[in-house]
């Protein structure tokens, strides 16, 4: 029996002129459609643990849905979504916004950006207004707010010691009322916002936001959860990345295979700008303390590719959860003192300089990742901007549909550069797979990648 | 002693980006400039009751206006603001708000649309596109509210009986819980507001929306009142009557002058179109007792140039408030159904028809206005799209910079067409003059056309 | 045609339990219901301009007002209401409020201390008490707001220009975003109301506040106007003078009759009282210019019977509404130190101290009145109180139900008492008749009482 | 070291007057401010999991807890409190609700009823206004809502798979916007709020209510947890019986032991009076498949003592918790209609007939247990409520303070009756021991009681 449900639009999108809906539906080539579909799809089927799109959409091969132009604007129909996001036959409120999430920053923001011919999408200060409008479309950008935003990084695949202690972390900074930003998918991108949200009902923090951050090629991977209430679909992840250093009032980085490491590399390879070293931004590495062991080999790492400069941007506390939110709620007065002298924003750190090179979507074929240049011999932001992109190839090849289909043609990504290096990324990587970092428990993990030394 | 005052940003102005601010500064000429500073002065000066620009702009020579880029967005600074605005050292909310309406409309507003090459600005769908983009982007649009809106039309020079009879209306539709939308002047633009906040006062209305849609040649003669909680500079007369129009659950006009006259033409031209023919939208015209003659001409001059179908289209009723607003109440439910039936929303009004000819502004020059075919032989939308252009010309002519600019450069305009039409429109401008429509009270009018019979 | 109409409890009245209402019904007595009914009669009449009860009453003998039990609470029939509450058939959202206030205060809060014998109303610290559980019953109590409320006093009977004045006052004021408190009637009661509701909007001040206090022997002759969005029937002028008092972060005295006379005597008499004199509570007497002579003589007589020291609790302002309101907005920085230092609340005056002279119902009787101690042989706090007690005396024949009867069966009052003080009463007596400050203009004024000199 | 903390007052509490103040601390004697320390300290431990008040209470013998009279009102210092309620050295602002619902319950309520001799704390129609003015001053009562309060009942120590499937049930009920009711410990009164939480999350149920209904004997053995964001802390188990069932729109009971079968047989005495025949009010018994036995044995026991006629009032729904909410949520057009016929509150059952058997308080004394009707020739309804106090006195001899003394000093209660009655009572309470529903998991249960057959 097919079913088939309209809906009205939630949010800006229930804003829409006849013309933007003309546009927004004109512009939409087959390939968006499909990719609009997925992540319609992957949104339909939060809750559900898996980190295979093909597991998660072969059981609704005959899902669709279908962009309705009405006087008011735009309408949604869906055919035979999942069961899974309904309750007596009414879509869960918080579904439904992330569904029109999906649409408005993937149809809406896309086709508006392709019609305007005077963006330029290589012109880095076009790029920071992309992202900022994105997020200002999106109704995530509070004026009024005091800093208090707390992206959380880590994998989406940790064992339960790990988790429970992101949830403690969360709790901790719940009960500072911070608010939580992450990827919005499982693993350490739940915990911090389950706990938050205990915390801030504790001390009856009423307006609690719990913001994900995702892109398109990692939703349908990592759905984002129930909690999560504001909802942003970057288009790629440069910009996702961009949005989270700027969205942040700290950042705290949980334990994670390879695409944490690309955000920590992102991170500090910013970071060490000397234009940004004015900039009051704190990071934390935490974990439980059986997670030491992988701070260790990541302090390691960073100390012997970028230096010691690169280790003195964060602190590394070990298995002390109400320490860590204590220090990020004490440094929030200093970020606030920052951004008063500089003159800048509360809700978005303008004045944080990103340079070209980590702005511009890397893409993960076996030709640019080639191409890396993983030697010593250039600026250590700029090595850190090719290690990380490295990592962000390793993350596309394990769970993006354009990076497994790239591995299925091609075969593994063939890493080189300077011997040193090679070793310690090897050595790196290789611990992630022994610590079942690289995929869900239970899976095993098949390498997409060759380093050569 | 000079004054500086800076000013931070309200509303969708406090949410700039970089590139916004960028684009916002480089595309304001001087022109514009003088535009937005004399908007900005008016603007100031709320209360003052003059209808000359010029002598409302007098003593303040010295009176500046600087646009200042901030890391976190734009900043004003004010020199040498008129003393009326502040208490205490500190500006009047209200005026702040309007100020930034000011800044948002006439600045930034333009920037956007210039620097968007792929905006036609003769294409029907994309003009209403940017009546309804200025609409949201000023936060007006309230998706959620039921239809409640009625735009009040009339002069802004009425007597005091006049006067009274409009705040007698307004309290009446305030005691309905009825919102009030005016072209935020003095006169027949302020009564029927300060009537409805006290009449919303009464029932513990707390969300009265005082909506002033206005253009930037009508500003200064027009200064927005205190009451206005909403503020919306179109960028032209055209759009103006547009966005009211489909904002409008109700249409109320007071007696008034040329301008009023203007807007009752453009109103029946649209209405008259068969396409609108099912259209749900309320029109009356009322006042006090003794402006039952202004009634009796104008359904006259209607009637004659007209028909009778365009006289259908209004109820006229004589001084009894309370059944213009009970009458105007009553027919919310068919509006309401009417927007059901069409899928249109309660918040703009997208079925209505607005030809182009509606659409396209009228340049008030000497040339154009003895182009202007006022002749029997054309459908009647077209002979009422006709006489409104030859109102506006003479609202220009009486109060705006430009008209009053032509007339004294190339004397009065010529205005001549079919010899029962001049007749008519001859008897209903000396009906206006000797009624003291023209000009506020005390002043003499100097026509500023002459129609050639 | 007789008419019925049912209404729905609102605020505190909505949550009455079965033996509140059983209570309630056994404790109304005669007396107490036409009191209720004609407290109920004059909300309803709200608008109108009489200040005879008797006049008020005279077309609604019909009309009656019934208590209903039901399941959930109480619910009020009207029999025969005043047309001019109702719109469209539906009772004015606040005259309903009103209503419902009338009978919390006069019916269920009666019931409530007549059946609590514990209660002793002779003993200072209950009827503090009293007063403070009526107004926080009535939820005009709001503990987290900072000390704004400008209580204004003046006469209910004053000619245009006064009226104009108190207006503006009130307008400074609202723009200086404080609030109001009156005794609820016409004349200075509503101007400073009227005028603080549009500096109030101005200021987008969105809850602004305008409290009523009133007695039941005043509501009829002062029914309370249409913007009050807090109203208290107080059990008699005794409480409501504490009531204005205690609520008080300044006082604003207008010219006035007989009733501010006697305000401003009790007030000094207070503020005298040497308990006090640490107390922060600035007083102001102001008027336009033309009633620059009515604010010498009240100083005069202030100086020549309760001496210099009194005269310096006040400040005089003539015709300067800014400074006004500068003023006391300048001086809440005290009051506010004030309260932190002796840990008292903003919201209610706890540590004032007012003797069981000022607190004890005056009965306005013949031997009452004839009995008062006016001579200077006391301490000038009695004098102040017993001065006090004369002016209510003749408010109370002037316009009381109780008081105009007394006057119809034994004639005038007779005061009587140290010459010099008599000589100085009569003066102002008389300047108050001249000035038509008795009554509403228009009406003859017959004096109530006889000076004995 | 010593640590002193003061706390201004929440809620009603921030609003008493000072002969209020001075009352409270006058009637507060040494037993009650035990009383009022204990379930203090017993909030200040929320999280903690122990059901022994004197395990909890053996590390904080130097807790002290003082009421401060100041200008405004009450303050509250506390000495040596737990570390575990602060974070960085601020008291968690849930704790601080419950802290002074507490001292407002159990201190200011008393006071208040005790000086107040009106007051016939025997009379049913005085009871039931105790109770609903209790609920009331907790701020409890919302008159605006719709019926959505589910109540849960169930055990306190109940196993991990019945406590997920309560946070399932809870789920379930969020998802469909129902509040929850829990008498606020942990196990089945946790699990419920916990679930809804993440359902109310999930549908952007911003108002989410975990209204927790106490009483000061039980509130040590199992303290708030911390989503509890209304607490309201009853005189005596009674009234809190009568708190449920007026407040509850629906009833879920889940597996439980002696204080889960007292709640369903006092419920089934009322529910049985066929004054109450007409009520609308859907009781479920649920559980996960693993406890489908212990409701067989529960429905035989109601069966064999109390007949079909009480097995019809409940429904039994094993391991289904979506058609729990289901059918929960359906129910509830029934329960509105049933009070919009009967003229009925939403917010509290006013028509539910309970007799004065139900309301009178039961003391656990070995002569009331002994003394108990436990036979069949008696109506219905009194069985059952005999039975209910058999239950309550075994609840207190398990783990309530007095029950534990009485039986420290008189050794076990000695329950006798009916044989068959003895031989079903016996027979189910060995199930609850067998089952491990009588104390937390891991400590061996003691029965304090015997039966004689």
């Amino acid at each position: 029996m097919r079913k088939k449900i309209q809906l009205n639009p939630i949010g800006s999108m229930s804003l829409l002129s006849q013309y933007e809906v003309d546009r927004l539906k004109q512009s939409t080539t087959n390939e968006l459609y499909r990719l609009m579909r997925n992540c319609c799809l992957a949104v339909l089927n939060s809750g559900a643990e898996m980190d295979s799109c093909e597991d998660l959409f072969a059981p609704y091969q005959d899902f669709d849905i279908e962009l309705l132009q009405r006087e008011r604007g735009i309408k949604v129909a869906l055919h035979n979504p999942p069961e899974l996001a309904f309750v007596d036959g009414r879509l869960i409120r918080g579904v439904h916004e992330h569904l029109f999430a999906v649409i408005r920053d993937i149809v809406h923001m896309s086709a508006k950006y392709e019609s305007n011919g005077f963006i330029d999408t290589t012109d880095p200060v076009q790029i920071t207004h992309i992202v900022f409008d994105m997020l200002r479309n999106a109704e995530v950008i509070k004026p009024d707010l005091e800093p208090n935003m707390v992206v959380c990084w880590g994998g989406h695949s940790i064992g339960n010691v790990e988790y429970q202690y992101t949830k403690e972390v969360g709790y901790q900074l719940g009960l500072r009322e911070m608010n939580i930003c992450t990827g919005c998918g499982p693993g350490a991108m739940k915990g911090p916002m389950k706990g938050a949200a205990i915390g801030h009902a504790k001390q009856r923090f009423a307006y609690g936001r719990y913001l994900g951050i995702t892109e398109p090629g990692i939703i349908a991977a990592e759905p984002p959860n129930a909690i999560v209430n504001q909802l942003v679909i970057m288009p790629d992840i440069e910009k996702r990345l961009e949005a989270f250093v700027r969205t942040a009032h700290a950042i705290v980085i949980f334990p994670g295979g390879a695409g944490t490491a690309e955000e920590l590399l992102y991170l500090l390879g910013i970071m060490l700008n000397h234009k940004n070293s004015e900039q009051c931004l704190p990071i934390v590495l935490t974990g439980p303390k059986q997670s030491a062991a992988y701070f260790e080999s990541i302090h390691h790492f960073i100390g012997e590719t970028l230096g010691a400069k690169a280790q003195k941007l964060y602190r590394i506390i070990v298995d002390d959860a109400p320490e860590v939110a204590r220090y990020v709620r004490q440094q929030q007065d200093n970020v606030k003192q920052y951004r008063l002298n500089t003159g800048d924003a509360y809700h978005y750190n303008w004045s944080l300089k990103i340079e070209s090179d980590f702005q511009q979507p890397f893409e993960p074929t076996h030709e640019n990742v080639a191409a890396l240049n993983l030697h010593f011999d250039q600026p250590t932001p700029q090595l850190a901007a090719a290690l990380r992109k490295a990592f962000s190839a390793i993350v596309a090849g394990n769970v993006k549909a354009d990076g497994l289909q790239h591995i299925r043609e091609k075969g593994l990504y063939q890493i080189n550069g300077d011997v040193r290096i090679m070793s310690l990324l090897d050595e790196l990587l290789q611990s992630f797979v022994e610590q079942q970092r690289m995929k869900l428990p239970g899976s095993e993990y098949k390498p997409c990648y060759e380093i050569k030394r």
